[in-house]
Formats: structure tokens, C-alpha cells, sequence
């Protein structure tokens, strides 16, 4: 799967667990496709800090799907159920 | 629910999130059942400072359920499911 449309799940499940200021430069980058620079720019910090952060979130993301593994149990459900009334039922709480 | 309990739920979802100490001292007291001072006797350490971070542990573990509501959407989908073959799988899935 593509980076970044891999990174956008994981950021669904664990926005919660990151700081006003991770998810503000997280969703300019990769919602709002601002560049570093212009991120940068709008936060009154250096390029390098951006880049940094944005490193960091990544990492992040990427271990507390380790942890908790929510993505891949979601597309595991998503699989094993059957097309029925209670697949969406289960898969709106789950995204919820 | 008995708060014991609903700690031992929220520790089954989220000790990976938790250092090592943390998860020592959790399992000695809550699964163990050893007093803080025997826990505090095993590890060096005072009966308040495992007191403390015993206390910390279960403000993170609800801060944690507060901010991901895993164990409330196990419990919506083991409400939703009707008995059948799929139902297992899934929670077993969840539970994981």
C-alpha cells in the first residue's frame, strides 16, 4: 500500500495519542498538502523542525499500530465478515 | 463494574503502552496481589513511590480508554452480534 495512504489510516486510529502541535503540522502536510517550508512558515519555525516532527509522528503512528495493531484488526474483521446487516454496524463502531 | 476489574480490562488492551516497571508493578498487585510494601520491598523502592505509580498507571490506562474506547467498542460489538460462527471470530480478533 501506498506511504502515505497508509500513514492517513494509522493517523484515524492514533490522532489521540499525539500533541496539538504533531497533529497540526501532520494534517497541513498531509490533508492540506502544504510544503515543510510553508509549514514552517506558518509556525514561526525552521524547516528542519517540521521535517522532524513529521519524522517523529510517523514513527509514532507507526508503533502504536504495533502496539494495539487497530488497522489490522479492522481489515481482518473487514475480511472474515460477510456481507450482512451487522458488517457496517461493526465497522462504523470500530472507525468510530 | 467493579473497578478492579475494569482496570484489568483496560490493562489487557493497552499494557503495551505502559514501561516495563509499570507492567511489574500493575501485575504484582493487581494479579499477584502482593501489598504495595511487599512490591516495594522486591524492587528497592518506597511504598509510596510504588503507590505513585501505581496511581499514574491507572490514570494513564483511563486517559488511554478515554482517548481510543477500545474496550467500550468490544463491548458494543459483543452486544450487536447475534450468536453465530462469526461473532467468535471477531472478538477473538479484538481480544488479540
Amino acid at each position: 500500500m501506498d506511504k502515505k495512504i497508509y500513514l492517513n489510516e494509522l493517523y484515524d486510529y492514533y490522532k489521540g495519542l499525539l500533541t496539538d502541535k504533531q497533529r497540526e503540522y501532520f494534517e497541513s502536510y498531509y490533508f492540506e498538502d502544504l510544503s515543510l517550508g510553508e509549514i514552517a512558515e506558518n509556525n514561526n519555525v525552521s524547516r528542519n523542525a517540521v521535517h522532524n516532527q513529521l519524522k517523529i509522528v510517523e514513527e509514532k503512528l507507526e508503533e502504536y499500530e504495533k502496539i494495539l495493531k487497530l488497522d489490522e484488526k479492522y481489515k481482518k474483521i473487514d475480511k472474515l465478515l460477510s456481507s450482512n446487516s451487522e458488517k457496517e454496524a461493526i465497522l462504523d463502531i470500530l472507525s468510530d
